[in-house]
């Protein structure tokens, strides 16, 4: 039982098949003169087609990237150098670490955090304040939060950047194939892996008045050493499925999560994060108090169900998650559920009876205080 | 018939066979905590392991990159913040467009090249003078070269790079697969497509002894947003399988470059290009005179003879060939044969009968003066 699908998802059988033929016909460098080399350029073109198109976007401003991480790296980068003498970057506290890192790394240190109110949305008027300033050079803001769900109304946000005169750069990574696309946005992230595509491929759009510099050795290129073929075929023909099936699968998952919300939130000492109506579908995180979340997982993982656990709980980073934190819930004891269109009705009823008792024996094992 | 196997070649069944395994069982993100994620971190790390066998390195010190080309970048970036006060870069003329580019950029323009010798061998004696200043950060320099075949003795490139104090990073991604791994070398860089595996992978191995600085965004992490499992793993088993093979498919490529090399020597207006004897086995560039190469790319291909071109003749770029010209060969009107396991002495037989009736109506068609 998979329910730790965000940012990873087992691949559909016509994914398979799509990458599978990608293998067969996409093998060869697209950028050379030959038949193979066309082939493999066709098929490349029309990922790129495909993808941009659910993305809202031009295939001409429509880019692969090695992965999201080195997508939203470079996006930052490029948008920053255009905008030279302004040396800030605005982004919102419960931005991913791939974003927060990029844009200090970019900025030299000059980011600006705005904060987010207990739902986790940003808040307007502290974002207006920190684009006051003359010397902004981007703001990112994140479509989906990729650990509580919660989705930003990015019409309102863009009000905001539009009238500052500052690019938006969205990331979209945690909500490209289980919504509808957001529209306001200069630069948009995507992560092909989190719907059902494969990794080692990420996606950057821009609009066409967005300016950027490509301020790296490889000039404008934006996957230097080259795009698995193969792999951007596979992202696109699961993007494709995805919307194909959306308007049942949104819906379903949507109310398997919100079983859980509600269940989950009568058991003791447990709380429910994130905003409960404008949400991603798939995605909760339940904070447990007086469990540590590794044994959570762990214990889980005993009984045959993978969750994840945001940004926390990796094999690298057992620190407290700071999206949780900036959001005042406990940044300890959580767990994350992220529904591929796999999981059944009768999979979320198990986790329903496995989870509360694994909390409760971890609780009895630790010798908590009693909870009501 | 593809005779373009540098950087790319046809992926075989063993290959496929690993990269399908990867994608049923590599899917996760290796990064996590759950059965999911131990599966694919086992693969990565077999992988991983495998191929720093084949390199000689180990495995703590060999790293996943997106892709050959960030590996360079990254790995030159790292080791020139690492020597702090050092500002310059040596690196041999005839070195890959990426070397070249991240070199100058990493170093700010600071680029010394140093020239080569017509069969395109380093000139010791000037790689001496290149490094016989106090502010040399690093040396890169090839192993194998990826348009004319010569191999570098990096032994004795080494020594003058030891003597200097300067760290060598050495591209070997036209010669892993290919035959020995060489030695000498503080920082190697891989590429799987080169050698049978898929694109949309590199590899970075260093020295236990040899220091870098993580001066990208995500600290230590060589492949932010992830390493595709499957490709990794395809890699290593391709890699493998060349191997196991290579004792016979070296001499028979090896031979049959002989045989091409012999041959064309004797059309008029034809040069071969190169160090005849010490040179990757599976890589000849012809340069002929009064032709047009992407003329001469397009007729072959019409022919069903899939050749390269080395650095010139991409969609992106018509450029005269700048390694061809650092040699002293023309740069212009040049064809690259790769050949791979696969390609047959038929296969050879055939381009032999070809490729000089081609030239020949090709300098016709173009009024060429006769040749003799």
């Amino acid at each position: 039982m998979f329910l730790d699908a965000s940012g990873s998802a087992p691949l559909t059988n016509r994914t398979l098949e799509a990458f599978q033929a990608g293998l067969a016909d996409g093998w060869a460098d697209p950028a050379r003169l030959h038949a193979e080399a066309r082939r493999a350029r066709q098929l490349l073109d029309g990922a790129r087609e495909a993808i941009a198109e659910s993305l809202g976007a031009r295939p001409e401003h429509t880019h692969f990237a090695p992965t999201f991480a080195i997508g939203l790296e470079r996006v930052m980068a490029g948008i920053y150098a255009a905008r030279r003498g302004r040396d800030r970057v605005v982004a919102t506290a419960i931005e991913r670490d791939a974003t927060l890192h990029s844009a200090d790394y970019v900025s030299g240190g000059g980011l600006t955090l705005v904060e987010v109110d207990g739902a986790g949305h940003v808040v307007l008027e502290h974002l207006r304040e920190a684009l006051d300033v003359p010397d902004v050079a981007l703001a990112a803001v994140q479509h989906g939060n990729h650990e509580i769900g919660t989705v930003q109304r990015l019409g309102d946000v863009a009000e905001v950047t539009t009238a500052a005169g500052v690019p938006l750069v969205v990331d979209a990574t945690a909500s490209i194939g289980h919504g509808e696309a957001p529209e306001a946005w200069d630069a948009l992230v995507a992560n092909p892996a989190d719907w059902g595509g494969p990794a080692g491929v990420g996606v950057v759009a821009l609009r066409p008045r967005t300016r950027w510099l490509p301020v790296w050795p490889e000039g404008g290129d934006w996957a230097p050493g080259g795009v698995s073929v193969p792999a951007a075929l596979a992202a696109a023909v699961a993007l494709q499925e995805r919307r194909e099936h959306l308007a049942q699968t949104g819906p379903r998952l949507h109310a398997l999560i919100e079983r859980v919300r509600l269940e989950a939130a009568s058991w003791p000492g447990v709380t429910v994060v994130g905003d409960p109506d404008h949400r991603l579908p798939h995605i909760a995180t339940l904070s447990c108090l007086y469990v540590d979340g590794e044994a959570l997982l762990t214990r889980l993982d005993r009984h045959g169900i993978a969750v994840g656990s945001g940004s926390a709980c990796t094999t690298s980073s057992l620190e407290p998650s700071r999206v949780l934190e900036k959001i005042g819930a406990r940044g300890h004891g959580n767990v994350r559920l992220g529904l591929h269109p796999g999981v059944s009705d009768d999979d979320v009823t198990r986790l329903l009876e496995v989870l509360p008792r694994v909390i409760g024996d971890l609780r009895a094992e630790a010798g908590a205080p009693a909870l009501s």
